[in-house]
């Protein structure tokens, strides 16, 4: 039933999704839709269906356009994340950067910026409040990350703030937003709000562990990297087997991970299996928050949406 | 009386701008303050506040956030163009993106914008979606002029949808916006918008045409081309003659700019004065436009900024 409901959400915010990048701009469009295609996990926009539901709301539509926004935020930074990154391929499709080249990405991660603030507009000054607020943390957790990679080294400390800046902010906002929409109480609203934002730092570290050490295969992680090191245009494979030209800048060779360095000499010190105790820990807090929120089926599958998140292997 | 009222506006609106981009991620405040700090004519703010005068507005508090927003849209897009542009000087300062990097220009320019969300948040659902409206216009207008610089090429039909979605539709939303919040009827308010949206028309053409025969001197325009054409850190002297280092990806050369080569081609075949002269057309209609506009002293002060727009040397 909850399920068939979240399916049934999920499908509209997909639609929603395709339809709001239209533009008599062709490459917008198209780029945009890429993107957007390559998938995910659609963890936020769920998150905010399913706080909107476990806070007893029942018009689906009111809250469509706000999930929408909510996983734009994030297909955005992505956009503008490949290019700092360099990344070639995301989720085993070639990027936006590499397909369009780094002029067009930056403008279709600012498009698909205007898109959030299109859609989010009409919920009026309160819910564009806590957007704004969500988008701030975001960008200022991307930048301390750029600053720590820049830096070549991050501690415990930094590393915290980062995962609750760039992603626990807008799991936050997304519960907080789809829990006010359904008209919940001050107490409901909290509740929510703090389960999806341990449940965000939950949801990063464990993505950061796989970095290090889950199934290449099962992760579609970046198959292009080598690619990177050369000069010119050059093609590779996306995940569809057929070939795409990219363009490489002759600087485009993938800088250091910061993260990724953290998480080796973690695996070296056996502190891998440590961060992992720290990210169940999290994802404790996140069931905790729940004891607030009406005993109702949507209760049982934010619980269960917990154990998903954890115990993934990509 | 309507100088003063507008100088002091200008002030707020100078602080707003420098206060609201505060944040404890250090380099985000000072890549912010430095692009704000680097100036411009700041025409869009002070169109948002002589349209709220100009339809009898008398809160100052209330108009200050708008048009700080509009202009911080204009400084985000310029923060983003540089790094696109390979900029780097602007108003004879050095740009965010030479001096901080490209990933951290990509990131400041991202913060600006979600200032931007932040100071509109409060003007609720009506004001947000015309905002949100005239961004997406913008980022258009840029990806059709960098579409434009790829192929080469711009016809006069492609020239006119350029200027007028990234100029014309932030002038155009700036008055609409400025005289809604006087409360001004629906006839002031589109009798502004016009107002605005042909100064902004002529305003990006003046602009156009000084970037071809304007003095280089009284344009403050780029002095680091030339180095722009060279590999790996070099400096150059910024406008106060301090020596910054300034970063430059091997790829960095200056693309060609398909408006000054078409500039170049006008100017060949005389059609400098011809464009010019369509300016001074366009120019009239921003002043028919003030007709419906209540006969005031700010009336008078509208008309009197056309002509500083239109016969600007700088």
């Amino acid at each position: 039933m909850v399920a068939n409901l979240i399916q049934a959400g999920m499908e509209a915010v997909e639609n929603k999704l395709r339809s709001v990048v239209d533009s008599d701009v062709q490459l917008l469009t198209d780029a945009s839709r890429h993107i957007i295609a390559s998938g995910g996990k659609r963890l936020r926009p769920q998150i905010a269906l399913l706080a909107y539901l476990a806070a007893g709301g029942e018009e689906w539509h009111e809250v469509i356009p706000l999930a929408a926004a909510i996983e734009m935020v994030h297909t955005a930074t992505l956009v503008h994340d490949d290019i700092n990154d360099h990344s070639l391929t995301r989720r085993g499709q070639i990027t936006v950067h590499a397909r369009w080249g780094r002029t067009f990405a930056l403008l279709t991660g600012d498009y698909l910026f205007t898109k959030v603030y299109e859609m989010m507009a009409p919920y009026g000054a309160a819910y564009n409040e806590i957007m704004a607020e969500a988008c701030i943390r975001l960008v200022e957790g991307e930048t301390l990350q750029a600053a720590a990679a820049k830096a070549g080294q991050m501690d415990r400390e930094t590393y915290k703030a980062i995962i609750s800046r760039k992603t626990a902010s807008l799991f936050d906002a997304a519960a907080r937003m789809g829990a006010m929409l359904a008209g919940a109480d001050e107490k409901v609203v909290e509740a929510l709000a703090v389960y999806a934002h341990n449940l965000g730092l939950a949801f990063q570290m464990v993505d950061d562990i796989l970095d290090i050490i889950g199934d290449p295969e099962k992760m579609g992680k970046p198959i292009g990297l080598d690619v990177a090191q050369h000069r010119g245009f050059t093609a590779i494979q996306n995940g569809h087997g057929a070939t795409e030209t990219v363009m490489v800048d002759e600087e485009e060779a993938a800088p250091p991970d910061p993260l990724a360095e953290m998480m080796a000499r973690l695996r070296e010190s056996g502190a891998v299996e440590i961060a992992r105790l720290q990210a169940v820990e999290i994802a404790g807090r996140a069931r905790a928050a729940l004891v607030d929120v009406p005993a109702t089926p949507v209760r049982q599958a934010l619980y269960e949406l917990v154990d998903t998140v954890v115990n993934r292997d990509k």
